[in-house]
């Protein structure tokens, strides 16, 4: 599982989670720059700014506090956060974390995303085919065991081999109950390893989703815009053993918190920055990694919006992709727009030279200005392969990909195989591999002669690589033949195969299996190009942290991992172009909101609301905005008072933070939250929920 | 003025005439191989097949019936066909290629695009800010004139600069009167020149225009697909000395014609067809050029897509050019399916190297052979320059640069200018400059960031035309400042500059024009390298075009160049995944399209045809296809019958003949026309316009 890269959900299989993690899959952990500005910050839950927060927030969190928040807090292991609000197991996410899950249970008789969903009594909460929940129960520093394992004159993808086979050995002697997980997390560039331990929870019900219309209202133009007014949750229930989880550790509901000017903290898992990018990195992204994926988003944002086009069954399929795709090409044109600011990569150039100067004045650490260099010579690789995948992205055949890698895989000891085929992840592997989610023929043939083509314009009509995988058809008619043929659709078969090992798969004349064994070396290969390039970035970034602990001091914390962070802030109004923006939104701006907008799609309140207005609390809290430093993968964190209630749940950043993946700013970037007194006032009395309502908090 | 690379309209500022023209500028002149398919082929007027038609069809045209036809043809000088239809100037083209002048026409009160418009009586029709449309009066061979500047010894670029001068020298002389164009036009490759000597008509208005709901029913979705049910048609009126303009060849209507298996004739002005490219330079085009250009539409859709949210009146100003840009999306998508079928780059591979052996067996021909390695030589050197373009997309820097360029072109004898600087040219290009069209600030400013941030991506961060163009600015805040700073919005400020010539230009502090003189040199450094690379193919292709004469014989015709030429066909229907597609459909067909898709956008009827319903004859054919060979441009092409009579106009081709481009099939190609009896009882029936009905053919 990759964490991803921009904010909102994850859907396992969308491009969001597939393009943006294979063609950038650096999962750097880093240090940023020594001087953290006010507010800034994603900090480990065992290294939290206590000194910085006692100065400027005069509050100091007690380790009962730090420890009930982080039991609190959940990890959607598809690619978001949550928490747990009841004693019962109840679980408050984001709709657009849930939707892909919505999507799935979703049929053409009962669309669940777009309508909604309530269960009449625990009897109806539905099983959902694949979500896995993590709790995170403990951190364990591993560093030294992790660094002993490299010997000197090690190459470097030697070095990794070595580091990944003991970071496997010490997941595996972790694991000792199957309800557990255990993950050795790269922090700091390779500056640190530390263990997580979780709780996991794979039997997930969904009790309650609101309609898209309201989730999502304003849709994608006012999708990173504020003022907002979104009612952007969606409850589940974890069940252990066929009964509800008992959890010992969930939040209460403080309805009356968040006022302007309130200190509030976020808990939730934050995909990945790269703030600790040198400028070499960033010009990298700039001018090549981040327009390729720019190119790949609008191409497929174009594909399914044609796909849609054919009728409502059709948009309904879409809906789930379209969303990840456009919420991630507008994430990553607010990315890119700042890299492309000059002044900010002349700040970055100024501060790399001023640090460099101060290295070599020191001749004990004159020596880590290399890693400069070895960043800039990673580059340079990069560029090389940067078209050069071997994958193709459609849901078959990722299928098929991971049963024939795994067939290789599985002849290795678990700790010489890649990550997600070792023992440690085999369940989690197994739930995605036989997910009984739809998958539609006709969307499956589009996206595979989609990616056929896409293979071309990217390796060229004369790679080896490609003419194998056409076998002299054109793309649409090699996709069309590969999914009339396939048995894949039916879980049964992927279990035949699974079980059957390297036999069975060598076996198959199943067509997309031989696609995929087709691509198979090639696939390798690159899979060790992308390691040992890695590898070489991973030691020079740990010289780079080195270089800023020596010079910069202690303010530092690591670069986002998808792993369990709490960032602070102060709930906060801002004003651009001139004008005021309020820190806060009511209930009943949403009507005035869809009025000023002509009741127009996607500005159209559901029926729901238009029947409860006369009851609803109009001035009720709805959505409101902190300075808390937020990125993809927060969404769905639950937002915590001083008292360690919840006050509210992230659910996206203005268009002003997009830049956070490289650059923290407070002046106008917000993080955004639907307010807890929303949720409830609209389970009370728009949803005809108050059972839920009460059982919050409780 | 280029012609335009694919099916439908060109707006003059549109992508699709801007990217491709600047892209692609190929203008190449070529013939098709040897043996053509039965009706296949867009003939030169002076070189009808006329033995092939006898033969095939048993139909003979006469001189008199030739002359008729192309003096009754039009030529849209922004990218379309279309024909005059009465003696009193009525010219009928299609819709979608006057939609750029009915969108320059609108307000944000009159929206003449979307809702249509009839002039209530001739002082009514409305006079367009800026067409120019042209009548083929003369074609003349002038070869050996051209031939004859290019002497023993000279480089490629010199080549190209001779022949240049003296096909300007044979324009300037040829323009002996204020009304003519005259156009030196490059056919087969280089094998021929042939001087063309049109009439033009400057003072054109706006007639009749149906609704866009009628034109473009099924949108998007139904664009290149048939069965069709599109009233894409548009009536103008040419005025010479402010009276309806007297003419004596035009189209008389035939309302029973194009009966199955009819041979039609098309008259019209193909943009460019490539079917002469080699195998190297097709894979160009399929690895890179077209990849390219894909990328550059959908960018161009998605960010038209993402202003067009804001609301109805950013809609009403995007509509016409997201149409245009989706247009070509598709369009574009259909070619590379095409390159990307391996079978058809084997056979074309095949092909070549047959054709080279034949060569190779004859002593005089053998050199020739060299031509294939002259044009994979100018391939490498393509792809070196892929992304060095030094122009930006917006119209207010377009007109910037024009302004620029032409005042330093201006201090050259006219023939040693760039072609459109040349007096020949000078009253079009004045019409485009001057245009009163409505130029919107926000939109403008959003493409000029847009268009900034392209650079980037294309040259990179450091590139110094990016660092120039960008002042230290962000692309955003750059376009910001420089919109908010010129004054070139009003059309007198650029009278000024045009007059105030090269120093007007070198003292103005404009920030569009300061920003074009900074692009200035690069761009005509690029001018420059591109020229000699189309030297170098034209060179090549002039002896490929000798090779093939030399071994194939006689059906010869050149690829298109945006100039008359007839082509012919069948009406036929077809058979596609086992379903019959008939040849017709009727008016009434279209309430049947409407319910089958629950009356939902795109697929809504407007009002009028709602309430004329009752009255309409519902078995009146409305759309046919036939197996003519077409290409965009041909857009409001007149289908003419053997008795030289209107029986349709052409606005779009099947998906299947989008490989037009590049090869002609017959098999489910099929281009899509307007039956005239639909056009008529439209009119009468539904547009309460039953004058025009009486009015055309007379």
């Amino acid at each position: 599982m990759k964490p991803i890269a921009v904010m909102k959900s994850g859907r396992r299989k969308s491009v969001k989670a597939t393009v943006l993690a294979s063609l950038a899959s650096l999962v750097l952990g880093s240090i940023h720059s020594p001087i953290a500005r006010a507010d800034e910050g994603m900090w480990l839950f065992n290294a939290v700014p206590k000194a910085q927060l006692k100065k400027n927030h005069n509050f100091e969190p007690t380790k009962e506090w730090l420890d009930h928040v982080m039991l609190s807090s959940v990890r959607f292991n598809s690619g978001g956060s949550a928490s747990f609000v009841s004693s019962q197991g109840l679980v408050l996410t984001n709709h657009h974390v849930a939707s892909d899950t919505l999507y799935k249970l979703s049929t053409p008789e009962h669309n669940y995303n777009e309508d909604g969903f309530l269960a009449a009594s625990q009897a109806d909460e539905i099983k959902t085919p694949d979500l896995e929940l993590n709790q995170l129960i403990s951190i364990e520093d591993v560093t030294e065991k992790v660094n002993a394992s490299v010997k000197e004159g090690m190459t470097s993808q030697e070095a990794s081999k070595a580091r990944q086979a003991t970071m496997g050995l010490i997941e595996k002697e972790s694991l000792d109950a199957p309800g557990l997980r255990s993950d050795v997390v790269t922090l700091y560039g390779g500056g640190r390893y530390h263990l997580y331990r979780y709780k996991k929870y794979t039997d997930v019900r969904l009790v309650w989703a609101p309609e898209a219309g309201s989730a999502f209202f304003g849709g994608d133009a006012d999708n990173f815009e504020y003022p907002r007014y979104c009612l952007d949750v969606t409850l589940f229930r974890v069940y252990e053993n066929g009964k509800p989880a008992k959890i010992d550790h969930f939040l209460k509901m403080d309805p009356s918190g968040a006022k302007e000017q309130d200190l509030v903290f976020v808990s939730g898992n934050p995909g990945r920055t790269r703030r600790i990018f040198t400028h070499d990195a960033i010009e990298y992204q700039r001018d090549l990694a981040m327009p390729r994926t720019m190119n790949l988003l609008r191409r497929k944002e174009v594909l399914m919006q044609q796909y849609a086009l054919a009728g409502p069954e059709q948009q309904r399929r879409s809906r789930d992709d379209l969303f990840g795709i456009q919420n991630s090409r507008k994430a990553i044109t607010g990315m890119l727009s700042g890299l492309q600011d000059p002044e900010f990569t002349a700040s970055k150039k100024r501060e790399e030279t001023e640090l460099m100067s101060r290295l070599g004045q020191d001749p004990k650490l004159a020596p880590l200005t290399k890693a400069w260099q070895q960043i800039r010579d990673a580059q340079v690789k990069r560029r090389e392969y940067l078209t050069k995948t071997a994958t193709l992205r459609s849901q078959l055949y990722g299928i098929a990909e991971k049963l024939t890698l795994m067939a290789g895989e599985d002849r290795k000891a678990s700790g010489d195989r890649y990550r997600e085929f070792r023992d440690s992840n085999r369940e989690s592997l197994q739930q995605e591999l036989f997910s009984e989610a739809p998958i539609y023929e006709d969307l499956e043939r589009m996206q595979l002669a989609d990616e056929l083509a896409r293979l071309i314009d990217d390796r060229g009509g004369n790679d080896p690589l490609v003419v194998a995988a056409l076998a002299g058809k054109s793309p649409k008619q090699r996709a069309a033949e590969i999914i009339a043929g396939t048995k894949l659709m039916q879980v049964a078969e992927r279990k035949k195969l699974a079980e059957g090992g390297s036999g069975a798969i060598a076996e198959s004349k199943d067509p997309m299996i031989l696609l995929a064994k087709a691509m198979e070396p090639e696939y390798r290969k690159m899979h060790d190009v992308m390691d040992a390039i890695e590898e070489q970035e991973r030691q020079a970034y740990a010289k780079v942290t080195e270089a800023k602990f020596a010079v910069g001091g202690d303010s530092v914390y690591p670069d986002a991992t998808f792993t369990l962070r709490l960032a602070y802030g102060k709930v906060l109004g801002y004003e651009t172009d001139g004008k005021k923006i309020p820190a806060w939104t009511t209930l009943g701006g949403a009507f005035e909101h869809e009025s000023l907008h002509l009741t127009k799609d996607p500005w159209v309140l559901p029926k729901s609301w238009k029947e409860a207005k006369g009851k609803l609390k109009s001035d009720t809290p709805f959505n409101f905005v902190c300075t808390a430093d937020i990125i993809g993968g927060n969404s769905g964190s639950p937002v915590v008072s001083k008292e360690g209630a919840m006050v509210g749940i992230i659910f996206d950043g203005n268009i002003e933070s997009l830049t956070a993946d490289f650059y923290y700013t407070e002046k106008v970037s917000r993080a955004v939250a639907v307010h807890i007194a929303g949720v409830l006032e609209s389970l009370r009395t728009i949803y005809n929920a108050p059972h839920l309502a009460e059982e919050m908090g409780r």
